[in-house]
């Protein structure tokens, strides 16, 4: 026990220390990269699984049990000797001091690889982080889930019809992949199971509400799917409003910049992201959304011993916030690190784009992968594919399936529990 | 919407109203019971969800995951046209004005059916209620896996050896089935998952202590079996002490009525359980356990049209605090309501035993069945058929088997996943 406290602070003479913040795609894959490499690391996470966060909008819509998408950070990295593990929170980066602060104590390190990710931007506005959910944590997909679940349970005992109405009516601002997904499935959630559910509320009124400023949705995309999936959230039933500016959200009322109000229980912020708060000990200047700006080698254009990678570095400004740059970029700091190391020199990264892929809803999707896009069943299929392949852990890729299995076939959703208080304290006599 | 409200709190004349407090296995098997009858029924839980209790220990212990064992009482009573269903809690009941006082407002009944279960039974000791951790709610589960993972997690950053080996202690009070199953699942998690994921640590140390102030382990069951379970648990190398009774837990320490301490930062209170706290608006004489007596036939002492049933009910001293007697009474209390409105003459209850089991372990088991016993392996695999068929819905018996499977043949556990804050505040800077 001593032992290995000591080796980790002070690692033994010739085996650098490499430490990784963050077990998402990108500080995982760096670990992976590492392991057996003729250094010691540590890798850190506030959390002791890894999330695969393309499915949290499953989550948030009773899709999927949230131990399908977490796989404890443990179980992927046994027998990798060189490659020790510590939850903790990282307070603040001493780039002068190599140290970390942190939960657990001041971690030393000798090489830093920071992949954070982002977290939701409410742009500073104090009452928008108040009075919206979000969709970036596991706590968050299960916060959203009660709460919406435990609104159509008040529906049920609230004699005022805009009160009631209120409670049906779910918004959703951003029209990115994750506004879309989670307008998709809560549309038909409403629609297969809560009809079914909620025989005597009258389901007709059932509001999902997708806010978009811009003039269309999933702007990344080509403008086909784009179309593609403006049509079939409205097939859906999605109230789809494009152009349409958010000015705040108060006491369960959406303002919109035209002055008009939206009553809704249930608002999600889907509008914008920014780096994690780590950023201050990284750079000076941050780039839009608090991102750490990076050398085309990923590490910092005042540091070779601090790389940066992910949705929190800007290493060019047409890379997308996804996992596939997040794991590319794993790969190349790793091997600069090993390359810094050796003396050898640092190779360049650039971004191989494959494509990228946002679903709708049943057998419907958008997907553009090297240069031809889909859409439709086949989009949609190829869209469960790819997912199950990435998922970590044989147990989980079974799990998933036998849900969207189950799911398809009986139009049911079976984790539609309540489970935890909600975030908000408005509903609080529903719940223990 | 409005009919709906109307139809519940004024039952349309000549359909009597029963409201079911509960949907744990007494109060739904009450409304199984009364579908398609010519009464109108609601049944009221504090969740959305059925717990199947029996496996709630399987959960405290990251074997199985929340979700595969609570079902939504929405989908379990779909196409139940008399049946109606509210999430409340209920306050308080007042017998002379036929009303209940809830969290969703005054709910009227023609008929009442409690089968509100019981809760721990701290004795009244606000120290003990406050510094341990209970097993009767699906969030006392995931509460309990969090903290138990979190202090191995804080084990690993903890340089004083006694602070050390506290973390790694997990004391356990009642030799009850619960207690019993709860220490041969830690002891398996630590033996086979733990010194896996911590290989750092020293787990020798790792104590799991059951104690229990009797002479012997599952009073309830055959001398023969009793044994069994002893010296299974002490072949798992857990630490069992009859004739241990506990004077108090403190700040992460068990005083012994010896006055003997034990340092553990996790103590489980498995060693009572009391009726609910709606007694008082049923009986003025509570039975020891505040349980509520009854008549054979079910119902109050002093009132026909309220009937108590399960774990909460006394109607024999020697009827157990299982399901199999709370499913029994809910048919004939369900029967009896239905004998009273048609006037006809009540029916006496009569617990069929078919017996009683626990597993302790892989392979492990011990049951008494038609009076017969059964241990190790065949207890073992007539426990798991059991508790699979018993299991509400394909999906979560599709979904345990499989956890079952995995976690026999990789000897992993899926599920051990810190996903809350813990309950206490002891170790906040872990948590997010």
């Amino acid at each position: 026990m001593g032992k290995m406290e000591e080796k980790l602070r002070e690692p033994r003479p010739g085996k650098p220390l490499v430490v990784i913040i963050g077990a998402g795609f990108g500080g995982l894959e760096a670990a992976k990269c590492l392991k057996g490499k003729d250094v010691e690391v540590l890798l850190i996470d506030r959390n002791n699984y890894h999330l695969f966060q393309p499915l949290l909008y499953q989550v948030a819509t009773a899709g999927l049990e949230p131990n399908a998408i977490a796989y404890p950070v443990r179980a992927i990295l046994r027998g990798a000797k060189n490659i020790h593990f510590r939850v903790a929170e990282v307070y603040r980066i001493d780039r002068p001091k190599k140290t970390l602060s942190t939960s657990i104590g001041p971690i030393g390190y000798d090489y830093l690889l920071v992949s954070a990710g982002n977290r939701t931007n409410f742009f500073g506005n104090q009452k928008l982080s108040e009075n919206c959910f979000e969709l970036k944590s596991l706590n968050d997909a299960i916060d959203l889930r009660n709460h919406v679940l435990t609104c159509f349970e008040k529906a049920l005992a609230e004699k005022e019809l805009e009160k009631r109405r209120s409670y049906k009516t779910i918004v959703i601002v951003g029209g990115g992949p994750t506004g879309v997904e989670l307008a998709g499935a809560y549309a038909e959630l409403a629609r297969h199971v809560l009809t079914k559910d909620f025989p005597m509320l009258d389901l007709s009124q059932v509001s999902i509400i997708l806010l978009e400023s811009g003039n269309s949705l999933l702007a990344a995309f080509p403008e086909t799917l784009r179309g593609e999936t403006f049509s079939k959230l409205i097939e859906l039933g999605v109230d789809v409003r494009l152009n349409s500016a958010v000015a705040g959200v108060e006491n369960g009322t959406v303002l919109m910049k035209t002055g008009e109000t939206i009553k809704a229980e249930t608002v999600i912020w889907a509008a914008g992201v920014q780096g994690v708060n780590l950023s201050d000990g990284l750079t000076d200047k941050p780039a839009k959304g608090s991102r750490v700006p990076v050398t085309p080698q990923l590490h910092l254009l005042d540091g070779k011993n601090v790389f940066v990678i992910g949705d929190l570095a800007l290493a060019s400004p047409d890379d997308p916030l996804m996992a596939p740059v997040a794991i590319q970029q794993a790969r190349c700091a790793a091997n600069n690190i090993m390359n810094s190391i050796q003396g050898k020199s640092l190779v360049i990264f650039r971004y191989k784009n494959r494509g990228m892929m946002a679903t709708i809803g049943r057998k419907a999707a958008v997907a553009t992968i090297y240069g031809s896009n889909f859409r439709g069943l086949m989009a949609w299929l190829i869209w469960l594919l790819i997912h199950i392949l990435w998922l970590i852990g044989f147990r989980n890729k079974l799990i998933v399936l036998i849900d969207w299995a189950y799911n398809y076939f009986t139009y049911e959703r079976g984790v539609r529990l309540i489970t935890r208080k909600p975030k908000t304290n408005r509903l609080p006599e529903l719940e223990r």
